[in-house]
């Protein structure tokens, strides 16, 4: 029997169809990609909701991000059951993606990781900041999640719905909320805007930690990033196309 | 219809000849360095002034400094204009190049970056400063363009030729100016000279940054600043042989 | 004639079977991933206790981590004495794990390390704190080790019983010591825990270092600490299979 | 005509005999090593006095330290002649050799480097001092050479007897010193441990910048750094042996 009751889950319904192979490829490339970049290590994860069925999501089952293939890949309904009945190796804190999917219908993509530079702002009450335009998304600040606000009970992990509610509740309408004394969750419309928005938020928490050591520091200001925001980014598949070969070769 | 009103002008006047093999290679070898120093990343870009022709400059398209090839090197005017008609892939920032080519006649070479060190003196009040002789170009410390003294829309990106000329006028006759919550310029009367002030700024950045944890840092006095101005660097070519061996192999 | 008068010893009695060759095959993991990961440098060494029969433990000959193989691999009794006679090649610090494993009848695994993000935190008052549940064996702060305390010589290292035995008094129920001015020693019920705690306590340092920075950090708490130590670590074989791929390739 | 008068000595007097192999063999794994272990970049030298006649001393002709191999060495006296006329591509800062190799009779090898981490100490009041007993040798703090102390022209580099001479009076009887705004000099009484002494002081100085942001820092007690200085270092040559590997491979 497993400790996971939702394995045992058999009440599955619509599942999506063929998934889609493009999407599909850009995942294996984001596990690979955010692993070289030093975003994840042998935990964490990213999905993607089926751009065909909104109620479903794509993602690997439970293994490390460096060593995804295609073959790895599997599809799961908001309430994190797995589509193929009898699927065992799970991420247990999959509970991120469903609620944070049925929370937003406007993300696409979700990616939890404990990327080592944002650990230092999920455990201090100085807020993550934009330094510079690239991390506009940033806005005014990342929240940061105290899991004690829904469950004292001492758990740092986002194992129950309960808990991935509170969550999707601190992260709001932002972009990345930062979980205390745990880690981080980036959101975006595409697999390759969450990739970039994570990759950024690691090299900005560096620079903001360098920074504080020259004094008050100036962060964008609320015009600049509304400005950025209103923007779309510069050939922004320039950077996938450069990370994905530095991750992949070829 | 491009959205840069620029790539659509027909007057161009007499181009460069054919362009100098040593130059094109050294801005090969350039882009590829600056990567693999960790100068640049997926963004940023260097040009160098033709040697024949100043009032023309060369610099990759649009594309990502660890892929370029001598194939991948246009000529622009210095209002930015490709002299081959219909070249579609242009930064969107290269008024940076052609306005501090007219401003500066004795530049030669311009290179833009994100260099990662350097953000936090971007946004900071503490100046960047030489730490050691070969930092000295930095005189009494690199002077900040903050873009809300010519355009206050919000904006961070140097894209309008006003954009591009308040840069040159807070360049100056500096070597390197950091640009508010943006990244550096660098310049100088090579290309090697501009790779080798890219690199000794981003790691006098990381050791100032260090010193500032020791106490009150001493910098070069006025003095050293000036003899080592007055000193041709010894050897140069010693560390971009190495650097080019390090980035291309051979 | 030996200046390490325990070579000499002859009375070794009942020696440990044949190897296990699980043990021995992550005895060599172990010293290649703490290598990889930058938790051993020339020195240091990792011990496991040998499964059935507790009164012996396997540990390399003196050399480089980085260099290991299952031939190298002796069993010493806790008294520290080579098993097999004429074993010359031994550390000189391998005390520390007799003494431990004499002291901690639950420790199957002892590492003793320079691991550099380490050492600042054995030069000062400040304690090694867990800033995220994989930390919880941090508990409220690593304790400090400090050789004055049994030996005012001038000693650091831990060569002799009497030192040993203090190390081991300090250690107590903790998973970490630290060593002033020299180190740290892990402890575990298996060599796979003890090379996960030695990972993280090296990152979870970086990360507390860096959180200094931004103002007052905020550890786990008490009750988090202890529910950390109740469950056991989600699929901590994913962690050591990747480790073992980088280090060791396949 | 050279700009180096040096470099028409012609009253060159008794030359050494046949260089010793195993001393090259060690001068250029020294400068593989130190360049792979990140202590030195394109620039800084280091030599070794002939063992047979300690009036001349072994160094590479001027070049980048990754590329050197035995056919690079030549021999200078202690006046920093080249034994073999016509040398031309001589470091122009070799006198530091030649000074301290005469005041320091029981020198046999001697180190310039820019080492990363020791340029903050360079330009701080703040002492470089020892964090673990292998950095012993750095003793209650590691001395700061002011160049304006002989020569307030300005320039920072140690090209003259009168600079050398000044320098080697700062290292006086220490195994290191920094020089302000410019870089540190080891020695050593072999190339092996001069090595060991400056990838030794390099960690050392990463450990004691992080350390400063722990709160008060406890350094080696004297009595501490007089037994390690007593002590001969445990398998010094386990640790070149690894170096040598990671830089020559084999």
């Amino acid at each position: 029997m497993s400790a996971d009751p939702s394995l045992d889950a058999t009440n599955v319904t619509a599942a999506p169809g063929v998934p889609d192979q493009a999407l599909l490829e850009d995942l294996v490339a984001a596990n690979r990609i955010l692993f070289n970049q030093g975003v994840l290590d042998a935990y964490g994860h990213i999905s993607a909701r089926d751009p065909g069925n909104p109620a479903y999501y794509w993602i690997t089952r439970a293994m490390a991000p460096a060593q995804v293939t295609a073959a790895d890949i599997i599809a799961c309904d908001l309430d994190n059951r797995p589509v193929r009945p009898g699927e065992k190796r799970l991420f247990f804190e999959r509970v991120i993606h469903g609620e944070i999917f049925k929370a937003r219908p406007d993300v696409m993509a979700v990616l939890h990781s404990h990327s080592p530079s944002l650990i230092p702002f999920c455990n201090s009450d100085t807020r993550l900041r934009p330094m510079v335009g690239s991390a506009a998304f940033l806005g005014e600040g990342a929240p940061v999640f105290d899991i004690r606000t829904v469950d004292d009970g001492g758990d740092l992990n986002i194992c129950t719905p309960v808990q991935g509610k509170g969550l999707a509740q601190a992260l709001g309408q932002h972009c990345l909320v930062l979980l205390r004394g745990h880690g981080a969750v980036a959101v975006g419309s595409t697999i390759r805007q969450v990739v970039r928005r994570a990759i950024i938020a690691e090299s900005n928490a560096k620079q903001q930690l360098q920074a504080t050591l020259l004094g008050p520091v100036h962060f964008l200001t609320m015009s600049e990033i509304e400005y950025a925001k209103r923007q779309k980014p510069k050939d922004p598949d320039r950077a996938w196309r450069l990370w994905k070969q530095q991750a992949m070769g070829g």
